[in-house]
């Protein structure tokens, strides 16, 4: 019988590769390093965090490292327009508490964080582990991470 | 003779048509109206309008409306926890200056401005049109933008 050599129709259309292709990125591949601070500082020290570390969200933790807040820029930009000094103000005052975090795992797919961040008009979601204690903050991902992948789609790296 | 019916190897591969999609999504489909100050407003002012307009980034302009200066949220957070009286200080102090902002036309390509974005570190860019007198600002481009169009992609809507 004659060799079977050459291309064949897979049945899949651009758009279905493409969505294959998306569908093996995950957060753990393009995840950056969580920036945390204890809920116990300052404004004013979040706000030096924020330009050291270079980040547009803090993450706030208590005592055992457990999530229990997010600090974003226009969160501390607010404060900063306020009365209060804010080397006075603790930023357990102004942060998002939980429940009304959004958070994802490392092992989510990168897309349905992408569809997070739009549908709910946030910069960054923090990845965490989920434990009996509560959540450990192990990543973050930002729009930054998701422009970094739909660069990469058409580099060809994916 | 018989019909040509079915499907045909075209010799691209799923990224080669991916690329070509990509190509084809410019700056103006995913553009968002652009936020202009003037460059005599004080930073208490443009602190003010980040939140009244909800943006990461305002454009400053001069009394020809042409583009000046560029204004961060992290320029202005670094202002905060200055010294100085904010509602005293105009914004011109504080922006980056032309020619060193960085920016893009509506017909540029947006995987282009996607890697810009990544390579100069910044959150945005104003979409401008170049005439003999000035720069006309008449859009921006911000990493929300690119996260919009990654979903798209994954929609079928591109």
């Amino acid at each position: 019988a004659r060799p079977r050599v050459g291309y064949f129709y897979t049945g899949k259309t651009g758009a279905q590769l493409l969505t294959e292709n998306l569908n093996k990125i995950f957060v753990r591949d393009y995840q950056s390093l969580p920036v945390v601070v204890n809920e116990n500082i300052s404004v004013y020290d979040a706000i030096v965090s924020v330009f050291l570390e270079d980040v547009g969200t803090l993450y706030v933790v208590d005592e055992n490292s457990h999530l229990v807040g997010v600090l974003s820029r226009k969160d501390l930009l607010r404060a900063s327009i306020g009365k209060q000094e804010l080397s006075a103000l603790p930023v357990n005052i102004i942060m998002t508490r939980m429940p009304n975090i959004t958070y994802c795992e490392k092992d989510d797919m990168l897309i349905d964080v992408a569809k997070k961040l739009i549908d709910k008009q946030i910069d960054s979601l923090p990845v965490v582990k989920v434990t009996d204690q509560g959540l450990e903050v192990t990543g973050r991902i930002t729009k930054t991470n998701i422009t970094k992948a739909f660069v990469a789609l058409v580099d060809g790296d994916l």
